[in-house]
């Protein structure tokens, strides 16, 4: 059976470029399993690519292929890749997107093998400086799902591309992170800090953009609608939300703003 | 054969937050068929979810599956249900979205049951307070899907929630009702308005928002393009459109706005 | 095995429409592969249809079916079709949303056979007047994927409608053509001029909306960020595009925009 494949772009919702992409995915696996992880992040924003590849695909099933295309440098030096992150296979542009993917699979312990993508007997016969998710990202995944072993469609690397992101400041009495995205549509601000981060520090207070949240609550319903809340997200985040409302433009909140979590006194 | 598996919810399009859940799905039925019937719901607009669940699920074969996440009260105290509607099950949070569907059903004649689930050898193992969806709805749901009963993933219950929605006022010459939905892409006005609820008046003039529209016309392309229109949808609901236009922005039209179909003199 | 299905509308992004043509098609064929090659069309904008329909649709395996929706003329005269253009099949209205894939497939010297649908046993017992989509078109597409053979499902016609749709001028030493699409996420003007009408200019310089821009580009990475510049697409097309930008809105370019390619003296 052909293994899962996913898809995850920058080239906007439902695109025709996604379906010329499963198109040459059915022709080599008619019976392909195909998902879309999302093709709404903002263009060429490799950092969202990055957080979300670092936790979605690995609720998919042990052996899934993932194809992600953010991809500013289609047609230059930058190498394809394939990446083996524990279970998960990854297939795309090595210029960093798989960064916070990797910083994961580091964290968890999942042994880690990247190759550069060099066999064009794997890619589509006529390649588009523009378009390699078409060309040779969905070919190669599918190939991949099918079966064929990652050393054969690459040459083995060490030196993947890694990004300088945001790391979390850890101290005593207090955790920095940032705002990593502002959710469009409900408002949610997700931070890059986890649960863990704040696991020694007891009962604490939130401060993001000029506002102090005293306390995280279990879930929006804990509190009544507009008031703004600190919680636990779905992927052990933390994230800042208005009950029944748009934290983001409450807050004028953006991409980067700093979030600071302190013990309360 | 896994039955076919639908996913509606107030997540934003093609967010990532759907694709977790058909990991989920396709981690326990690796060749689920599953569709989307929208993701773009207003957030939390528990009406707008009830409307849908209403109509599109029934035109999927019987057996069919169909997941619903509105769920403003995710982590309180609200249940998380199944229903079987007729041939159809339906798996979400017991907050009212399934009442005009449950009206459709009892106006049909078709049988009704409702379990409390309460079953967490279902569930995932870990569940986050805000996302049911991932963590509860989506593997009961394909455990369904996979033939396991209803009776064993919950408690039979009696007492579903159930929403005061609007209804429908039929008199001897005029019929009362109100814009259920005003749709973005093309701007026509559905209204909870059924054909049947016409049937006995003949001849009609419709009037909503101070203008009047006479008659009811077969299809768009019956008049120019401009002129406001009035006919029988698709799903057998009144509709009000511009041709070729944008009758929402025309008139300035909100979802609750009245709409009388009065009996032509 | 049945074939794969397509669909191509302007319903908007994930609606509830598309969702109850998929589920006419599982009602048939339940272990249909389908792809949604757009929804997001500007409302009944044949000339937008007929350009993706040119070109995404031949990128899926021999006997691909493909639906496709945009019907400002549902429920009148206009003819419901289907259409075999070499190894693919076509189902939709008879309005010329096929002109453009029609001129391709004689270019490439592709068999052309077109079919009025008018065997309604083959349809939905009840047709809504307003969405043949689901009632016709979804059941015939299903029936010609699952081998019914095309002559049976309709009548040979040989008359298809076509529209006037623009055309390329070609001269010794200029080529004009015009904007055929502004891509919305990326901005990127696409053009109606393919890269074989280009082939004997040699060096060319590109004019748009008062701008000139000299010599092709491999790939956008191949100027700074900010410039504006001209390059073959990934369907063979010439695209001019901002790097890293949006050159719609820079330029403030429509569709119909004029452009012209000339040899650099």
């Amino acid at each position: 059976m052909t293994s899962i494949i996913t898809l995850l772009t920058d080239f906007g919702g439902a695109g025709v470029a996604v379906s010329e992409m499963k198109a040459i995915i059915l022709g080599l696996a008619p019976d392909a399993q195909m998902v879309d992880i999302s093709h709404t992040i903002e263009p060429q924003n490799i950092r969202d690519g990055a957080r979300i590849l670092s936790r979605s695909p690995f609720y998919f099933p042990d052996g899934t292929v993932h194809i992600f295309v953010v991809d500013p440098g289609v047609g230059t030096a930058r190498r394809p890749m394939a990446a083996r992150l524990g279970a998960h296979t990854f297939v795309g542009p090595d210029n960093g997107t798989l960064t916070l993917a990797m910083r994961r699979a580091a964290e968890e312990g999942w042994p880690m093998e990247f190759f550069h993508l060099d066999q064009p007997r794997y890619w589509r016969p006529k390649i588009s400086n523009i378009f390699h998710g078409r060309d040779i990202f969905a070919p190669v995944a599918t190939h991949l799902a099918l079966g064929v072993p990652i050393e054969s469609v690459g040459t083995h690397i060490t030196d993947p591309v890694t990004l300088p992101l945001p790391t979390v400041q850890r101290g005593d009495q207090a955790v920095r992170g940032e705002v990593a995205v502002v959710v469009k549509h409900f408002g949610n601000l997700i931070t890059n800090i986890q649960a863990r981060d704040l696991a020694d520090l007891g009962e604490v207070s939130v401060r993001v953009r000029d506002v102090q949240i005293n306390g995280l609550v279990r879930t929006f319903g804990d509190r009544p609608a507009g008031e703004l809340v600190a919680l636990i997200g779905s992927d052990d985040e933390l994230v800042i939300a208005e009950v029944n409302g748009h934290a983001g433009n409450r807050l004028g909140a953006q991409v980067g703003d700093g979030v600071e979590v302190v013990q309360r006194g």
